[in-house]
């Protein structure tokens, strides 16, 4: 079996979103399995489209949100939505969103991206994260 | 031996503690003992009576606030106190303060809600993390 | 082989730092290697000179900033970067920054304080953190 890193993605904030996939590319890279688990604003930031619109930046370095923006656009850097994509190409990322969460803000699997798997519960992730070499809440 | 999971829990706002509660509760589920070791803002949040005054929300997703508040109440969820309460009766949950946050914020046990067992260093804390199968800074 | 703490340094307030530095302090004196990963805004916290400017605190907490500042002066309590050399006097903690990060910010090694040991990229880090006890998201 495989080595594993798990993540409790509590957060939607692109500079969180972009360190977890980039933690992801680099796990994968190292043929580790990797277990996402959604949760509160992590959930927010799965919903469809958000990806696309979310340029929400940590309060606590808010003000050099809009030239990390710049910068990644002047490299080219990929954004964490394509290095999320590039992980789950080249490596084993499973992605679940928290039941307990969907349930209080009132949506379903169909409201998520479809690169999210399913929808489990805590429990349920405990169990994998148990057997991880890694978990990390983010 | 359980299995064990142990949380540094240094942030003190609502919509952290309710996702360490909710871990807590998934872990004690799984018949894993729990460690947690609240320092700097987690102290905060379990300062006599502070739970029942104790609304903060990310800055991050400050906005979403006052609608969490109003799906938690609609949906009747159990705040992150009575999560954690309800972690207690189903599983071994040992809470320990750290002392040089409480003896740099002039502070002692009996300061501290009673559900905290004991003041220790980071060092027991770092033993006793050493041997968890997960363990998570929030 | 010693045991080991990896730590993500993802954050660079003050805050988060000091709590960094007293859990590298914590395990150094268990024995404990430690493996710190500095990325995003923990790269800005260890640039040249920062550490002597830097006053920034958890938005989520920031009313308290001043407070906490008084009472570390008055207690004369170390700051997070004291804490961080004691932590290597006693023990084996070893500073890498992330290759990705420094790309996009445009630095290189030089740019940063001399206690950052090399330039590494994630995957590295994961082989690391994945024979570690604990792994840490800070």
């Amino acid at each position: 079996m495989a080595d594993r890193m798990s993540i409790v993605l509590f957060s939607g904030t692109v500079d969180k979103l972009l360190a977890a996939s980039i933690l992801a590319t680099g796990a994968a890279a190292m043929d580790m399995d990797v277990e996402i688990f959604l949760t509160t604003w992590g959930i927010e930031a799965f919903r469809k489209g958000a990806y696309k619109t979310n340029t929400r930046v940590s309060k606590d370095f808010e003000e050099y949100g809009s030239v990390m923006r710049e910068l990644m656009a002047a490299k080219k850097a990929p954004t964490w939505w394509e290095n999320l994509l590039g992980a789950r190409e080249i490596g084993d990322v499973h992605i679940a969103a928290c039941s307990m969460t969907l349930e209080l803000f009132g949506l379903t699997l169909n409201d998520l991206e479809s690169v999210v798997d399913e929808v489990t519960g805590v429990a349920t992730f405990m169990e994998r994260a148990k057997d991880s070499k890694v978990t990390l809440f983010i």
